[in-house]
């Protein structure tokens, strides 16, 4: 695993909740439009599986994005993320009433965005992350950055900074190998 | 943000009126087809944020293409940009009459385009801007060439340079800041 | 324009008709399909200029591809591509049939292709291109290999390379100018 | 041909069957969804004539994923791989089970994989290969990583790399030189 700073590393053995955005950080930020109508979106297979490890350990995941899709209904469907809010105009106030009603603090919850509106809960997120096609102002208000772009594994490699932290990384590889 | 010569920052001072092409612009260039005869274009997240905050200082947007779609009809509503010039065969003209019913002249508009049929108009405009991706004569012709490509936030880089020679992109930041 | 070497373009002042292959040429190669059996391929706006202009200075152009799909039926009616050859099996034979039809020669057509069954054309071909995804066989039969890949202006670069080298690109660009 | 161990080629010289995964392998791992429920996946021409070329050869091919969906099906039946194996949990066992109705022993057999649910395989598997966007740990578990990366070309490089070691890639070549 590429070199991370001691102080991220302790930031992410605290996170029991890990949120992100959806356009430009589980997606590329390509809007897909259709000559009928239609709206595509392109996940992808990595973040799938860091995710579902997370919840095998407990640790807990939501979506907060400005936009409204039935693409990402489905995707967080599919991978139980229990906490979806879509069309989100005040990301850190809705942040703020899940954490009232999950008993969990600031410190406890990691974020990963991309944009101007990421950047209030960035900042109050105990681990702030952004992507390499982030806004150049996310990233000064970023406590870290993936070094894979959003929709090719951007959360996954955050899923697997979480997991490496807190022993589970190692963990889940044994449980594979074991079970076979 | 990227150092950028006085010269170009004293243009975008200027600007009243953001136009630029679709394809290769606001989108990679790639045309999708499917095999029942619907067409899809991808558009980029980062370029919708730009325009908005463009729009709310007072920029207008406008859309020159030369191409006809559902797609950019769409994007364009969602977005607000209120002038909408598909199929256009000659931009420059086009571009003429928008400026006559306008009351601005050209010194006041930027234009962001990529190929041949772009050149008239990113020369008469007050900042002609093309993209990575551009042609080369194209790129001979404009007076700034983003660093970001078509359909990956090259808008975006221009409502950035835009809103930052005016003062108006650290007040975004701080406007988000504090409502939340 | 990159630095060409002199037997390349006297390669492609001969040039009388440009043929290519589809899949990783005109497009980069990827097989979309949907659950629903439809089937995606995405073209590229700069190829669609390219070939305009090779017909407007009497340049003809010719598909030829071992697959078939409505796409490519559609992107050649739009572009006025008047020879399609899909489901090819020996793109050789064929073209030998269309140049008896045609009164032209191999030295007067150029190929584009990306992978082995499109060596042999390439072999005959007055001028044999290949791309830089295209497999390493391929590259070792070509006159030239683009610097643009398939689906990313790859043929716009050849149609370039053969209107600079009938002196054509200049014309053109001046024809764009004096009409504005 | 990139330059390529002693020890590699000597196992893909006794490799009768050549199994690999979907996501992130014969796709680049995007997985996208439409606003209406369907899904897609962008598979490479590249590919299939690598697949193509083994079948020609005697060589067998298999697929194992993890998830299901139609596509796969389509792309599978149209380059004749005569086993699929989808929504497979275990595909350790699921191997072992194809290997015991074959006659064939995991010396026979490569698999292509890029996470952690096939690092138990790709242990098992004569000639276990990676990806270059395949997860760290299956990198450390893999004889091979190809240059290619998933979904553009990644398979059609392990297929060249096992009709090279076995003699085939140069008679391929000239069949296809030979029979035009």
């Amino acid at each position: 695993m590429r070199f991370i700073r001691d102080e991220i590393i302790e930031k992410a053995k605290q996170i029991k909740l890990l949120a992100f955005d959806v356009d430009g950080v589980l997606t590329s930020g390509q809007l897909f439009y259709t000559s009928q109508g239609q709206e595509i979106k392109a996940f992808n297979i990595l973040d799938g599986l860091g995710i579902q490890l997370l919840h095998d350990h407990g640790i807990k995941t939501a979506i907060i994005t400005g936009r409204e899709s039935e693409m990402v209904a489905q995707r967080a469907s599919e991978l139980n993320i229990s906490h979806v809010f879509q069309g989100c105009q005040d990301k850190l106030s809705t942040m703020q009433e899940l954490l009232d009603n999950s008993c969990l603090e600031f410190a406890d919850i990691a974020y990963v965005g991309d944009d101007l509106p990421d950047i209030p809960l960035i900042r109050q997120a105990g681990l702030g992350v952004t992507v390499p096609n982030g806004h150049l102002f996310v990233k000064k208000y970023a406590d870290w950055c993936t070094l894979t772009s959003g929709g090719n594994g951007a959360v996954r490699e955050v899923c697997d900074l979480i997991l490496e932290a807190q022993g589970f990384l190692l963990l889940s590889l044994e449980a594979i190998l074991e079970s076979q």
